[in-house]
């Protein structure tokens, strides 16, 4: 089948607390699962500094490769250190204005943290103002657990969407304004993954009979990964990957392939062969 | 004082794994710390797929930034998608050729597994050979745990390491090759990290104060960090950073960076401020 090729996507993470190691980075995780079973082609994530120059160097760079939707998490909040929004209107040359739907939802949101308790003032000061200035042209994202509005602009036939780092914060925008976004807009495969655990037999020796399988089918990806040494025996798990645009079609060449696999590693004599569940979506 | 600039490093992340979401990568945030607590300036990290010009193309950009240490993660193995020393060759223009140190590495390695009665074969088959092959003038790395050695390659004036993806083995070879090496050859700063934990004050109400400190103090960095609200309070870390060559002109910057924000913050009236204990290294 001719090769089809999903919309392509890059993560940017702004944040010193992950270049200095006091935070574990997760929201790159949880964002290249859900993209992978939307169906998208997630290219590279790049960590970088609360620096503007740094923040703004990322995404050029990813523009640049013509990514199609580079999601940024970071930087979103109300301090002078959060300036992700100024790194993408310093990439994209548009300048940063006040956007009236961001200062709707920061107005609604202050006015009920105020009747909370939880603040003692209802105003917009500056610093909570800040977070309504978006890229011009861009469409703030109502985030529904904290203050600081996302922000989607189109840039050519490039998204740049910017989402906080607050976990929760990332997940529900993401969830409920970005992900109905990519669906409807994106190039998107179907993906299958299925795999063996093959025990007796060390990555070393399996890594001809793959490497010979890998050459007859060639629009799969199989992947070997050594899982340690149990009781004198090498444990090795071994991923078939294969997408294309029609699902059953898919899902039969993940069969074959399976069991060609499954067929040459009894040759090599192991202890074990076990068939791994399904990982991928669809 | 004048600016003391420590050596720059990046983080390499190589594997479709990581990017699928399959894996979540905690390698890079281990090396962030080492680096962060050895007085190193970790700049960026970069996660690309097993892809030969993806690979030579994260470390050829990370090069041409001036990147004094370039530490790479996964890709080492014996499998033909095991690619990042070619793409450390590929970027750097040197050969890959058989390096004496990793083949008898790799001699010892399968002679004792075949002792364990692990491998079946004591010959290094060219699935075997293949984690020998090094760029040309680098430096193999004893690999205590796994079988793929590391590699150290001089390149002007940056180093470019190449390590195992498997989290025991990058960490092994780090602990026992890499970070002697970064000792004694890199330009170290003292670091200091102390915080605050105010309760009671919202970020967005605590951002002019910080931002006042930071204007007075400089050479710090103040960041704050949204905890999330508890019983109707905003929790808000605040965090003070602090480096230079000097550790006990860094700790008493801290120290007075501190007290001031102490006694701004308690003017906002918070229900309650903690002194956070000690993050960083020495």
């Amino acid at each position: 089948m001719a090769k089809f090729r999903p919309s392509t996507a890059e993560i940017v993470v702004v944040g010193n607390e992950v270049l200095n190691g006091e935070v574990l980075d997760t929201n790159s995780n949880w964002l290249a699962k859900r993209l992978y079973s939307s169906g998208l082609h997630l290219k590279r994530v790049t960590a970088v500094r609360d620096n503007l120059r740094e923040i703004s160097a990322a995404i050029r760079e990813s523009l640049r490769r013509g990514t199609e939707w580079i999601i940024t998490t970071g930087g979103l909040g109300p301090t002078d250190d959060d300036m992700t929004l100024q790194g993408v209107s310093l990439a994209t040359r548009r300048k940063t204005t006040l956007n009236p739907e961001a200062l709707e939802m920061l107005r609604e949101r202050y006015a009920r943290l105020y009747e909370m308790g939880v603040v003692r003032e209802r105003e917009l000061t500056p610093a909570r103002l800040k977070m309504a200035m978006l890229p011009k042209g861009a469409r703030a994202l109502r985030n529904r657990v904290g203050s600081a509005p996302g922000s989607a602009l189109k840039y050519g036939r490039s998204w740049v969407i910017s989402l906080p780092g607050v976990p929760s914060e990332m997940r529900d925008i993401y969830e409920n304004e970005v992900e109905p976004l990519i669906l409807s807009h994106a190039k998107r495969v179907h993906r299958r993954v299925d795999g063996l655990i093959v025990s007796g037999v060390p990555e070393s020796t399996l890594a001809p009979v793959l490497s010979a399988v890998s050459r007859k089918f060639r629009s799969v990806y199989i992947k070997s990964h050594p899982k340690g040494i149990e009781a004198g025996r090498s444990i090795v798990e071994v991923m078939v990957h294969a997408e294309g645009r029609n699902e059953e079609e898919v899902e039969r060449l993940v069969g074959t392939v399976l069991q060609e696999l499954h067929d040459r590693v009894k040759g090599l004599m192991p202890d074990h062969i076990e068939r791994l569940e399904v990982k991928g979506g669809s």
